[in-house]
């Protein structure tokens, strides 16, 4: 079983600079030889649990079934906050129990796929010293490598049916449309509001305005417009986002996380 | 055939922060269960697809014969632009056709090397669902992936012969030397010029002028000379390079890519 | 043997932005098609020896046994400098000999484990053609992978017993305490120390000052304390850390690297 092809995805806050990421593979290659490892992010900005589940909630569901994805953004490592690893749908999580899975727990409830969350207490499946600053290293990547070994969920600890939760906001109807907000601005300057394709499902022929700037009409892609004009098309994981053709919309819209965006009918 | 190992070395402009590039080995690990994937690099400048061919150009053909580059650099996304897939010597290559493998086709036609492309329009090879912005994740992937797991080109889709290419921009002969180009800023602060080795195979004491600057005499190594000296040396890929000795030449010399180099014999 | 698996770890001062990373594990994988790559860092300050080796001799031991640790901070790149490989206990070690692993040869003294140290110029094990300035893909990765692929370190060169060392700044015993310095601040603006646990261990209840500012106590962890206040605590490799809760310490107290810290018994 220690033989077997498991694949582990790392999303944490370390940045690549002080080699805490390479530290967490080591540990995982000494417990499960065969593992193969995928950084997701380690740019989540510092402590931001809800980037860290946005950024991972889509993208886990990618990889191969029963993957293993290691989240560790962890403000509270050391203090009363359990560890816990989860089996949600065709996938399999560990990490800090702080809201970090919320997104992948309220998609599972819609599809009515299969919730099982272990609180992993049980020390055998830990390094055997622990430090109080550094769970990433000490817990929570020996416990991925040993799912990724062949234990089971259950050996790991107790389960438990109370995860922590956080609010994700969500737009609202209004009047003449919907008001969202930008959730997140990637590394291109792309704004990605919280208004999803099937919010607007009844409504294509929409403007949608942000920052006292109204762009008419959405675009299907990209290219399909002039270089450095404003557009607001569906990205790759069905959100609406505003983008800047070829440039950066958040720096010349002077956009930030939280501002409000506008849809209204045309 | 879908459990042999092969080789997958990934080339983007997504930057490493908002999770794209995991995902892509997540699509790549659930078709070929067994590739091994290699950043190059995920920090090419926006849309600039001339520094993607200069990054990957030299450094594929240092990978296993036969291994697969992706690349998602692709500015035209969700347009009429084809997506390729290409043997070109010993190498294989999957992306846009937007000119971004020019040098690769250059240096197999000046070495003899048996050159084939493929237009990979055959959606059996791609993921079911396909976004307009996200072809890195929805079709070079899965193309590359389906390569590595033993489909052959032949099976993506249909044979081409005229993909697009850019232009590279050459140093020129003057009657005093040459003239050539910064072409490239690393992350040292080296300026790499587009005149090489081979190019001053005859003229090896030479003047190099920048920025008003002379350097005379090449250099064989950085620590030959003193540190904070300004040098002009052959760089890792033959190209003639300037450098600060420990410090940072482009910051020194307030160089930046398109500035002119002048070569003349001393 | 060429197809065991082995474990490479990597750590340079590259960057990530010009594919340099990249042709080293394509140079890897031709001669150790087996080998299992693992980042620690490409963000090691340019040239910064003391800072690679900060980095990675703790870490290194993570690994599984036997594991491969090729370090590329070379600022004699193509000099009279030696390539070196050496075990060092549990772990290998390839790079410049240039002090980088001064910590590693001092752990091993100190826990009386066994030290091979071989000058690595047996060409058999490098790239064909070898360059003046990267010797990360013409030597190190070459040598590293060989290793990998089951070659013994004696097949590599001849044998040293001189390596060169660098000064690893030591805290000092005082009258009141002990007064040590900041030698790293991390990507959460955490200020690490050269204070380890041990030198603490006969005064737990102890002040830390460091510019200008006093921090009474040592904490845990850092949720123990309110969000934006200052902790001093033991970091997840012993040593002696100031922080700000959730916040970038350094920038608070407006530290750098060599900064004075001093303890004193409350």
């Amino acid at each position: 079983m220690a033989n077997q092809t498991s694949y582990i995805s790392l999303t944490t806050d370390f940045g690549t600079r002080d080699g805490n990421v390479g530290v967490m593979k080591g540990v995982i290659y000494r417990i499960a030889p065969a593992a193969k490892i995928a950084d997701i992010s380690h740019h989540i900005s510092p402590q931001n649990i809800f980037e860290a589940a946005l950024v991972l909630s889509d993208r886990a569901y990618y990889f191969p079934e029963n993957s293993i994805h290691v989240v560790v953004v962890d403000p509270g490592v050391g203090t009363a906050r359990r560890p816990i690893a989860a089996q949600i749908g065709p996938q399999r999580f560990v990490g800090p129990d702080n809201g970090v899975f919320t997104p992948m727990l309220m998609r599972a409830e819609e599809e009515n796929w299969p919730i099982k969350i272990i609180h992993t207490d049980n020390p055998d499946y830990w390094l055997p010293e622990i430090s109080n600053v550094f769970h990433g290293r000490d817990i929570f990547s020996p416990v991925g490598a040993h799912l990724a070994a062949g234990a089971q969920l259950e050996e790991l600890g107790s389960p438990i049916d109370d995860p922590v939760r956080i609010p994700l906001p969500s737009p609202r109807r209004t009047e003449r449309g919907w008001v969202g907000e930008v959730i997140h601005i990637d590394h291109f300057g792309n704004l990605i509001t919280n208004i999803r394709r099937e919010d607007l499902a009844e409504e294509r022929d929409v403007n949608v305005t942000l920052c006292n700037v109204t762009i008419e009409g959405l675009a299907r892609t990209f290219g399909e417009r002039d270089v450095g004009s404003l557009v607001a098309l569906y990205g790759s994981n069905g959100h609406l986002i505003i983008s800047e053709v070829n440039g950066d919309g958040a720096k010349r819209l002077k956009s930030k996380i939280g501002d409000e965006v506008e849809i209204t009918s045309r």
